[in-house]
């Protein structure tokens, strides 16, 4: 059943190639027009049949277009959104994908001017740390969560516009206060990414790399596969998320400083304690997300 | 080809009972003695032909044994040695698999007597999150790294025999020197356990804990994972690696106030000088774990 007529997707990567291909899958959407910088990503696009069609004008992209995603790096949204302003249709739902929300309710405050109450400013909780069209798959949101952020002033019907459009991805949508949002992603995404960066980076300086590299095991490689994300990106949400992660950063220090205490002072009941307590949180996340097994058989239904 | 004729397993858990598995099924062991605290768990073993008898004295199973393997917990090395060290026969071979290994260096230097010169250090970098003989499996090692830290008093029969039983799990067998390899695993094991069990345990003490760990996305659940390793071992860990851990811990700490400085700065060139040097090291690191592509039949062989 196809509910956009005109989709405007500004930034065709990982995110918005992987929207296209969701929406493409279900039919969902008559016309993807594509619209970036750069050229050539632009024509990779539309060969591998993600979007129908391109264009490097913004203002061309959402002329007409009923739905309109952001799917830019933070940093670049503000600019994003000055350059469509004008060129908004007055019944078009605005939405956009980035992993930090206050800052772009800011810019779309700055920016939007009327078409502000249709801006439903939004977040799916998925991805990899590939970047670009070439890795976007249609089933990325599927049982993933897509949080939606609305305001007060938002128009129901864009809230309802925009949380159609992810349903259709197979994600199930949520709604979350900005502030509520920005703390919770800073603390269970933008932190860790803080965290695999650092070791990375700390391992890459030290004097024996090629054998500290040469005998990393599998437990390394999944801890440290998010610092292959993409450095801008990660640059803007930091930028964007700064007091939020900054607090959380904080927060880590402690607990951090508590291990290493326990270990300097041979607390031994310290540490076990610790350990403790976090491997009974992370097998409880663990199982929360595995499906419940099914009812044996054998107990009888009272 | 048999080439053990009894090999005494101190320890039937993930580790050990993998090796045992490894070996029956390449029928490298006559006969797998299993030796324990738990008798429920060496039961279990021998239920699913991963032993072949067990005992709960550990001298009743190094007796004619040719081969001792030490698969107990660090904190438990020394009290076992203790028990063992007149029993043992005068030509066994005798290793561990403990993850930190100058500690175990000490407690055989301080028990083992005469023994010593036929004990070879071990340690195969490979495990999972999970613990007990019911996760074991006979692949665990394959395509693995064991290192061995052999000593100038370190008999060469002995390191030959333990590097060919690994090498009959499949696992490739390097050596390092004693104290390199405790700097090695504190930074590429022993630290990013610490930064696991840290975060998580930070999260969970969080007022929204719960929404915190509801919109964790799959690169958290990698991030995590190994915060669910057993705490006690872990416990035996930092200890038996103390020193070494702590410096790189302190290494750690002085990358993370930078990224920190970086974002209270808004320092953006820094940010992305940082995020860029891991992100390259990162992708190094993962290409040369990937098997390289088979040359392409268009290149002419010189």
């Amino acid at each position: 059943m196809v509910s956009i007529r005109k989709l405007a997707l500004i930034g065709v990567g990982l995110i918005g190639g992987s929207l296209a291909r969701a929406l493409h899958r279900v039919r969902a959407c008559r016309n993807i027009v594509g619209a970036g910088r750069n050229e050539a990503h632009l024509r990779k696009a539309q060969e591998l049949g993600v979007i129908d069609a391109w264009t490097l004008s913004f203002a061309e992209a959402v002329k007409d277009a009923d739905m309109i995603v952001l799917a830019t790096p933070l940093g670049t949204m503000r600019p994003v959104m000055r350059q469509i302003a004008r060129h908004i249709s007055p019944d078009a739902f605005i939405t956009d994908v980035g992993s930090a929300k206050a800052s772009v309710v800011e810019d779309a405050r700055a920016t939007l001017g009327q078409h502000f109450p249709r801006f439903v400013p939004g977040h799916p909780i998925a991805g990899t740390e590939k970047s670009g069209v070439e890795h976007s798959f249609a089933e990325l949101f599927e049982k993933r969560v897509v949080i939606l952020t609305p305001l007060p002033e938002t128009a129901i019907s864009a809230i309802e516009g925009v949380r159609d459009m992810w349903g259709k991805t197979g994600a199930e949508v949520l709604t979350l206060d900005v502030a509520h949002h920005d703390q919770v992603l800073a603390a269970t995404s933008h932190l860790p990414h803080m965290l695999a960066y650092a070791l990375v980076d700390c391992l890459a300086q030290m004097q024996d790399r090629d054998e500290i590299f040469r005998f990393a095991a599998g437990g390394f490689a999944d801890f440290t596969r998010i610092a292959s994300s993409s450095p801008d990106m990660w640059h803007d949400v930091c930028m964007a998320n700064r007091e939020a992660l900054l607090a959380v950063m904080k927060v880590f220090d402690s607990h951090l400083a508590g291990i290493q205490a326990a270990i300097e002072n041979n607390d031994s009941a310290a540490l076990r304690n610790i350990f403790t307590r976090a491997k009974n949180a992370r097998d409880a996340f663990q199982s929360s997300r595995e499906p419940a097994p099914a009812p044996s058989r054998r107990t009888p239904v009272q």
